[in-house]
């Protein structure tokens, strides 16, 4: 797994700094997550081959998450687009991009689906061999969702030094990575677990903002790889903060220690900071693994 | 008159290259004219300061031309705007921006008046003391609206030492500049122009973007100032340009040259160039006084 992040603040599009968007590549997929102002040019800029996005997320409706997705779904039309999109939101989105390409007559030539979003349950959106994508429920002004994105157990890993000397032909190597035991070439059976290792864990990936102190979505989380939870304010301003429905970095690393993840990823800073540090330092005071998000800067899960 | 462009290309932003915006300030008033994704973010690049545009006019709802306002209204909300916004444009961008600011639950705590335009003859949309904001309807493959600033003819400008030098009461000065005949001490009526001079000659900027060569525009843009036209392509891609309902360089430049402006400004470059020089040079074979709009770029009209 690795995360681009494209944007990172909250509220309004600088000319140094961008609001939410990031990146996942997983095997071969790419998934965006939110979409702000802008996030088509900052695509452009850390060289993403944006047309391999088949799935966007938006977790809400706010400017700062989603008023940079009419202009790609747009661009995607103007480059010749036939792949089919999938975007995945609260409800209303549908309505809301489709006015907007009606009124320029420019609908897209490829075919663009909208699944709209209102459970306050966990639901799984997408799901192939590789991983599963699954709705967080969040608490903000309006109605949001994290994401979760899961790696599925892969196979076993055959060793095939172990494989020869057992005496296992090559044809059941399929069948031992699946994890069944085999016979050797007199017909004995070979226990899978002399043979194979674990395969490696699964890595998994939380996104949570925006959202403000919420201790519901700990068991969902738990172990998390990498979790990237919003902080918008530091806690001297926790009151602003919570009148906001936000988090501070204190609250995010206290989430994450409740989950016990990985590692933290902080970011959704407000424009009234221009020390990120401080965010970090407050952080780590609860959750030693606490790194920050940072325009460009890439995460490898 | 003062015109900034902070974006000249089209169809979509790219990190080295802006879809249409500009900013036009005349006399204390600052108008910004179309407002594609991105433009606050060149609104602040070039330090305009924007919490003083009133009014903003959009051509027409191709992306390229409208996606960045809804973001700018609402920052303009989280700057804490408290004077109105007039926004003109094409019908159904009403609905289009109050539906994702509902959406966000995100109303402004300004006032915001929109003017919808479907009318396909010129109309005023401005007028004050200073000057006139008139649509001039365009051709393209959406409703398009061209406008055009137009400068009203100032006061008369006295000649002080000649007043003085008549025998004129400075009581009297302020109806000199308004244009009448006033007595002198003695009684004896004195002619204005004998102690005024002519005001300059208003300025006038149209702005004609996006439109097909379309030659009914001529009358009502004739002796502009300035006229900023686009020419999205080259001639040798003109059924391209037919086709989409643009212009050529060299059609551009055949409307400056009937409607005889003072100087023609060429934008709304195609992604497909890289060399506007060549826009420049084919213009100029019809309309020497051609320049090129660049984002960034200043014009004193």
């Amino acid at each position: 797994m690795k995360l681009t992040i494209l944007g990172c603040h909250s509220a309004t599009p600088r000319w140094d700094a961008n609001p939410t968007a990031q990146v996942l590549e997983v095997k071969g997929h790419l998934f965006l997550i939110d979409c702000a102002e802008g996030t088509q040019v900052q695509l452009r800029r850390r060289k993403v081959k944006f047309a391999r996005i088949k799935h966007i997320f938006i977790s809400h409706l706010h400017g700062d998450h989603f008023f940079g997705l009419v202009g790609l779904i747009s661009t995607f039309r103007l480059l010749g687009r036939a792949s089919d999109l999938h975007i995945y939101g609260p409800q209303g989105i549908k309505e809301a991009i489709l006015m907007q390409l009606k009124l320029g007559n420019s609908y897209t030539n490829y075919k663009l689906f909208f699944h709209e979003l209102d459970s306050k349950q966990p639901q799984v959106l997408f799901e192939d061999d590789i991983l599963s994508v699954t709705t967080i429920p969040l608490k903000h002004r309006v109605y949001t969702n994290g994401f979760l994105f899961q790696e599925k157990v892969g196979d076993r890993i055959l060793d095939i030094d172990k494989a020869k000397e057992f005496d296992v032909e090559m044809s059941y190597f399929q069948k031992i990575k699946q994890g069944f035991d085999v016979p050797d070439t007199k017909g004995n059976m070979v226990a899978n677990a002399s043979i194979t290792i674990d395969p490696s864990t699964p890595k998994s990936y939380a996104y949570c903002s925006d959202t403000c102190y919420h201790e519901a979505i700990v068991p969902q989380i738990k172990k998390a790889t990498l979790l990237y939870h919003e902080a918008t304010f530091l806690e001297q301003h926790a009151a602003l903060s919570s009148k906001t429905m936000h988090s501070t970095a204190k609250q995010a690393a206290s989430i994450a220690k409740l989950a016990g993840v990985g590692t933290l990823v902080l970011g959704h800073y407000s424009g009234r900071y221009s020390d990120y540090e401080a965010f970090k330092n407050e952080a780590q005071e609860i959750f030693s693994q606490t790194q920050l998000a940072q325009d460009g800067k890439v995460f490898d899960i």
